[in-house]
């Protein structure tokens, strides 16, 4: 999500190595967001990658990649499969999904929302056994959420299995305003990202330059039902943003402060703790 | 000299302001030695930059620059002087001046030599005084190198200066096999930076990639009766760059490694120690 300048490094930091599947998301063609796209694109053809990656984005970004590729010699060795972004599904991959729809900022932008497939539900082997269900091929297709035969009864696979749990949905806004058309699509997210570049105290600033403070990323939380905040984009004029996170938690507790290189675990819907108070 | 990526962070951890006199020399177009550059001239715009800043390189860089700028919204608060490189002389200011040459490399590249502006000798008041002449607008007539009269009488700028101290002269390779004409190009140049992404053994490997080995590094600095060479631009294949240095400096000992961040002094031509090794 998004490809501000040094990307390649953070990859590399956390071995994430340069050939698996890979999608790019971006959310609008500002250089914080874009400028470490370039190189991490021909850091990964001098990997030699083979692989396709897929890149989201406003049209323009092709346009760019393309004028970019010819002048600047970057000799990519693997295709780029370009989607621009629209209102809607933008991406389908086996593990993922991506919706978008229109950001409110000062040039084209799109906030986006990343929803996993859902996963089959666990089976549990002791109860295959007891059913008297021989290991092998048909254990494989009741894992699968298919029905068999065994001696001449049908075997139902939720005998054996959990039920199928849904995937985990992490939104992302990308720079906007807060908007009414934003706590609709990140309805019930699991975790959200959100520009927190301003205070409360300056959201004059926050309007004239389409951004947001910390407190309406936390009213927009609160209002689309996230499971947890993370406030991402400050602006450098703050040193500490322990206010910034002070202050939305008086909205919206389950609120932390994103950094860079931070890992932050998703928990599944329906599991962990909803209302742990994250330092 | 190229602004690879991370360099507006490296300019500004050196504690070099975003509103000085600054000029950007880019050798060529390859994404290692020009991603950079686009963070950079955005971050000098969020810091209010006004004076103008001055480019150097291929012509199509300037190319590169309008279609970013206008596709990626890069909002600049400064002019940009762009100055296309081409044999000879490419840009002149106050303290330096710049010539390039063509280099040898995969694709359009220069090789840059930067002179710094003659200083004038060192003034000495005690000889000033002993000649009666009163403090104030003769003297510092004196010191611009003019001669004046005093009761009736002419006296040279030389009775009370030395003579005009040389510039120091830096010399920057970019990516480039060696080639006579950069040993005539860097002549007697008091610091070398060169191209020595391979090992000596790994000649064809540089011979088929444009590039030249620390050996051949070496040898151009010989002929070119260079003070000091510093390798630069390692291919990532060698974790260690100590054996290409050992090779190097048994061509010219008065060799050293570059590294990032790296800030290395250049003695004036005639002063300094000419063969002190440096680790």
């Amino acid at each position: 999500m998004d490809a501000g300048e040094g990307i390649q490094r953070q990859v590399l930091a956390k071995g994430i190595g340069l050939n698996r599947d890979l999608s790019i998301i971006i959310t609008h063609l500002h250089g914080d967001h874009v400028s470490g796209l370039l190189g991490l694109l021909q850091t990964m053809g001098l990997a030699q990658r083979r692989r396709p990656v897929s890149v989201v984005g406003p049209p323009d970004l092709l346009k760019w990649l393309k004028v970019t590729s010819e002048l600047l010699h970057v000799g990519l060795t693997y295709p780029i499969e370009f989607h621009p972004a629209k209102a809607g599904l933008v991406l389908r991959t086996k593990s993922f999904r991506v919706r978008a729809t229109r950001a409110d900022h000062s040039v084209e932008a799109y906030s986006y929302l990343v929803e996993e497939t859902p996963r089959s539900g666990r089976f549990h082997p002791e109860k295959a056994k007891k059913l008297g269900i021989p290991e092998g091929r048909l254990w494989s297709r009741l894992q699968h959420g298919k029905s068999i035969l065994v001696d001449g009864k049908k075997v139902l696979p939720s005998r054996v299995t959990d039920p199928p749990r849904p995937g985990r949905r992490v939104g992302y806004s990308g720079d906007t305003r807060p908007a009414r058309r934003l706590v609709r699509f990140f309805a019930g997210c699991d975790l959200l990202i959100f520009d927190s570049t301003f205070r409360g105290s300056d959201l004059d600033k926050a309007k004239q330059r389409k951004h947001s403070t910390c407190v309406e990323a936390a009213e927009l939380a609160k209002r689309a039902g996230a499971r947890r905040l993370a406030l991402t984009h400050f602006s450098a004029r703050y040193e500490d943003v322990t206010p910034l996170v002070t202050e939305a938690r008086r909205v919206f507790p389950r609120t932390f402060a994103a950094a860079d290189g931070m890992m932050v675990g998703v928990d599944y819907p329906g599991e962990g703790p909803e209302s742990q108070s994250i330092k």
